[in-house]
């Protein structure tokens, strides 16, 4: 157990490192954020190391600095998190990351493992793109295997000719064609794992997008309990397939048929479980903190139904109007430079359960 | 109005610090923390100066550097605050802190004022001391009329003879001797308010000590509503009076016959405060933030019941056993060094109320 008074190195300096070293601090430990943009807005609530992943001296003294290695950011290269792994430990470690990080070995370890996945391709060429695209039925989203969020790195494609145009459109390297999923929403799960297996999930959330950007979170999904039990015992077996420690985020489709495919897993602190700071005993943020320090992981229940929104480029600039409406809960990420489509904060609305307030 | 992304300076870095600088964190301010002490918690979640209050070079740069400036100390030297009044706003200002930094000086502007205090007697001398002591009916508590916190400088006397050898006790200097005061309980009020004089208050909570230290703060305090209306003007008159921008922790005895008397104001953050975090839309953190940048004042009405324990000296050691309780919301401070009556932590636990979850 790594006790309270330590200091948890983070690797990545954005909102959800920030939001981690708060959670982090309200327990009492001390946070070292490492990254190598200047501006990141975690190293304001913490002690930072502001250096390129490629720095190893730097990474060897935030090393030796930290009881204990997390991230916010899983595209942390994997030769950093091997460095890392040889002077502390690293949660999630090395091996997770590996996986997340490439969307190809994602979605052949979900398939490997028995988990529910749309059917996809490896494809290496733009003939290839085409014939596969036509050998999954005609319509498809040809992605790139790495480094793609927000609907960055994809293309839907309808046609072969689509198909060869998008693969030469996304640049050089192998890419993933997957089907054209209909669904009838998109949820979430985040599942908090610790090094002996123990768990604890918050429940199934409803997300919706625009532009590929995630818009609004709705806590619970508004899906029957046992589609959203059934969500909880996915994520928790990814979690578990996996062998994360720490958070696992798997967001899903359910399918007009009611059938739920894991479509994205991210091995971190999620935008759509930014709700739970407000709604629940412990948040995800905190819930990070205890699987990583092995402490016992906190109680997930919420105590009331949330709507998150998050604030979007300059539509940050209504903070005054939320600032002054009754109960909402306002979160500003202290960015400097507005860009659209940027995360700039959110903010978090609850209603009444009938649960109302757990002990 | 001093909008997000601004910093704000905080003198003093205790754990009221540290939660102010959270708590501003999550608005996307800044805070840059001012305190001599080297292993101040609030070092940890914000920029800092460690500096002596005599260093005016420090304390200028300091004020250089943040937009506004308040305080989790109220023993801030009145020439710190007046010195940085020339240069940044200060809140609350040096008028405030002069009154509720002499406890002879805050029960004559309460008397003064017609706020309901305990009679008292300014002593000059173990013969004054003697004197009044008879005068006010043979039991009393004499007081130095500075740095008194936690039972610090404070004595019960019972006879003339007690009241000389206290006096001599206590150290040189004026003080006050104040009628033992036989009370139902104690409650508290901590009221929010802004430079315009918009205002708004947390409901009365009870505080419960032990050896003069809080032990508990029960969240609303179990009394008559009208009592609990009563308790709640009177800290909003108070702070209206004083001028007081930012917070007034107003701690008042309810006596035998239902009556309130002030009994210490606190222009700050309060211990009796810090159930808000885990039960109100806006904690006194937040609210002090919103005070002091102009910005609307959030909603105080609490979505549960609450009670909260302060976890002194080495009752801290019991966080792993509060960690697994569910439910439980504990705060640690970050705090190295353990002493005997230390405030290490806090834990707070809610309840329902028919209120349920507002909006």
């Amino acid at each position: 157990m790594i006790a309270p008074g330590a200091t948890i190195g983070i690797l990545g300096g954005g909102q959800l490192g920030r939001m981690t070293a708060l959670a982090a601090a309200r327990l009492g430990y001390a946070c070292h954020v490492f990254a190598p943009e200047a501006d990141s807005p975690a190293f304001a609530v913490a002690r930072h190391t502001c250096a390129s992943w490629a720095d190893r001296a730097a990474l060897a003294d935030f090393a030796a600095a930290v009881a204990v290695v997390t991230l916010e950011f899983e595209n942390v290269p994997v030769d950093v998190l091997d460095f890392l792994a040889g002077r502390v430990q690293v949660r999630p470690n090395a091996a997770v990351l590996a996986v997340t990080q490439d969307r190809l070995a994602e979605k052949r370890f979900l398939e490997s493992r028995g988990f529910p996945v749309a059917p996809f391709r490896e494809v290496r060429s733009p003939e290839e793109a085409a014939s596969a695209l036509v050998e999954l039925g005609g319509r498809g989203v040809l992605k790139t295997t790495r480094f793609g969020y927000d609907g960055r790195g994809q293309r839907i494609v309808a046609s072969p000719e689509e198909a060869v145009a998008a693969f030469a459109a996304l640049g050089p390297g192998t890419k993933v064609l997957e089907v054209f999923v209909t669904f009838e929403r998109e949820i979430s799960v985040v599942t908090a794992r610790r090094a002996d297996g123990t768990r604890a999930s918050f429940p199934a959330v409803e997300n919706r997008h625009e532009h590929h950007i995630l818009r609004t979170t709705i806590a619970p999904a508004p899906i029957p309990p046992a589609l959203a039990q059934e969500a909880v015992a996915l994520a928790e077996g990814v979690a578990e397939a996996l062998g994360v420690v720490g958070l696992l985020a798997a967001e899903m489709f359910v399918t007009g048929e009611g059938r739920l495919l894991v479509n994205e897993l991210a091995p971190r602190p999620h935008n759509s479980g930014h709700w739970t700071i407000d709604a629940c005993p412990v948040s995800q943020f905190e819930q990070l903190v205890r699987a990583v320090c092995d402490l016992p992981l906190g109680d997930p229940t919420p105590f009331a139904a949330a709507v998150m929104e998050n604030l979007l480029g300059d539509e940050v600039a209504a903070w005054p109007r939320l600032l002054a409406e009754p109960g909402a809960r306002l979160h500003l990420y202290g960015k400097r430079e507005v860009r659209p489509g940027r995360k700039m904060g959110h903010v978090t609305r609850l209603f009444p359960t009938l649960d109302g307030i757990k002990r």
